[in-house]
């Protein structure tokens, strides 16, 4: 259950008059997300959704809400956040940071085509070309230091072999260089419930709260983690047709360099450590009062794995882009 | 026909790797309008209007595309302007300045319900309050000094009644002061052909190309001489129910206030003398080259009879709202 702070009809009514986006019909609370409390706000005009920040604060919140904006201008598929009488996009409702943006259309969807992984392709390489605009900075807070501060919280919990995995994959990312790699804003949590089909066509994509600068190829591997992965594999297995098709799709829009192709391998598995190392966390050390969707951790170890086993498959299946 | 400025496929396909907005599906010239070359241009991810500007200059196009962009921010469903890569909305092709929008869904009515006029009341009241905010300024382009200009050149063509009241109104209009009105930026030419319906909600608003800075009661009588009109009236005849309808559903979005209820009969007045004088204009003088489709100068100047004839009446239709 994700409304952490009610909101009365009465309230929505009353706030919307500080929009121009019609008269409050129906609120609905939003089940899922764990993060904030949100909201379906129906109005005369059209379906939108409300946001109440629970953790992000304030001075957080413009670098997302305007990359949002940003992004939909360019014409990028995504909510749009909606600005008030005072011209801005955040307001404070029942003590929250609040935002109201539009409703994007359609639904995700569990496994992808190869089509599918091509049209992602595509919007991911549109994205980060639209972002190369965008002004605004963010330090990647699932990176290198968040890295460092979960390993000693979650090794405790490890068995022997996987601790071994875990401190020697920190060891290898801690010697990789990302610097000569193209960087700009990324999505950075480009995973299939984060994108909603409208039939055949992206409606849009949703949840930009892990939105920041790093290096763009880092948001391709975090999408082919879990774009590309065999239908129902158990073993996290990736099908080398959706990689291709995802790989090649963006290529055509944003050409990779050759410093890109270099860093592939190793950035596939800096993606897998980053999940494996979150997932574990909200794991084995849940935050209190807090009913999380514990996903299985063993899901990102298996990749690593694989990926660290297939380290030349990997490089190879990237090539056909150059 | 309005291709004025010829767009190939090719040419079209080469701008869109400017934009983050797909690739070129189909390009198909728009028959309509008089002032700019306009094309659907439809791609992979969607449709779109793009518009080469003939006749406004690149120095007065951000005006018309940052108010759009504004309105649609504040959730006013109008077409937006997509940004290029360069993060402008303005470019150039084929030597013509040129943008490309989103494409409002929907078809414009041929007459409007008293539910319909409620709609564009509320609507009118919610782009003065999100136009609000906006900070550039645009003189109306059709304002006194304009009136001033025409009249010698139309002259000519009336016969000595159709004078004796131009003149007469001018006089009268040159005598009311705006001054004590609030103001902000207006959409000055909310016809019925410039507001999309999708079934029984606006799909969007569209032609913001008279927009300017002005009484926002201006923008109400200009639409309540177009929308208010009886059913297939010949002799431009107003309906009270109408006009009820869209008066109180602006009054309660935005109040009007008592200077306004004061100006209500001249503002009624000098708009319809505003469209008289460019019906009479684009009749008596029409651009050479240009095969406009020249509308009536008369059914204008019966409205402005008849505003006069029953002033009284007009601000009895006005007093409910206050």
């Amino acid at each position: 259950m994700s409304v952490f702070t009610p909101v009365t009809p009465e309230q929505m009514a009353a706030w919307l008059r500080h929009y121009s986006i019609g008269a409050l019909t129906q609120l609905e609370g939003i089940a899922t997300g764990i993060e904030n409390t949100n909201y379906f706000v129906t109005t005369t005009h059209g379906r939108y959704v409300l946001t109440l920040f629970e953790k992000l604060k304030s001075h957080e919140l413009p670098f997302y809400l305007n990359l949002m904006a940003h992004l939909a201008r360019h014409g990028i598929r995504c909510p749009r956040p909606i600005a008030n009488l005072d011209n801005e996009y955040l307001g404070t409702l029942n003590g929250k940071p609040a935002a109201i943006v539009t409703c994007v259309p359609g639904k995700d969807i569990a496994q992808a085509t190869t089509t599918q992984c091509a049209t992602i392709g595509v919007l991911l390489a549109e994205m980060h070309l639209a972002g190369a605009s965008y002004r605004e900075q963010m330090p990647n807070p699932r990176g290198t230091q968040w890295r460092e501060a979960m390993l000693p919280q979650v090794l405790p919990f490890l068995g022997a072999d996987e601790a071994a995995l875990l401190k020697n994959e920190m060891r290898f990312q801690s010697q990789q260089s990302l610097d000569s790699l193209p960087r700009g804003v990324i999505h950075a949590d480009l995973f299939r419930d984060n994108v909603l089909w409208n039939g055949g066509t992206v409606g849009g994509v949703i949840d930009f709260y892990f939105a920041c600068t790093d290096a763009l190829l880092y948001d391709v591997a975090i999408a082919v983690n879990d774009w590309c992965l065999v239908n129902n594999s158990n073993d996290a297995t990736l099908d080398r047709t959706r990689i291709a098709a995802l790989l090649n799709a963006y290529h055509e829009v944003r050409p990779f360099t050759a410093a890109e192709r270099d860093a592939w391998a190793a950035l596939m598995r800096a993606s897998a450590l980053r999940f494996w190392l979150s997932r574990l966390h909200d794991f084995y050390l849940p935050r209190p009062g807090v009913l999380i969707y514990a996903k299985d951790p063993r899901h990102f170890e298996h990749l690593l794995r694989q990926h660290i086993a297939h380290a030349t498959n990997l490089r190879e299946l990237f090539m056909p882009c150059l």
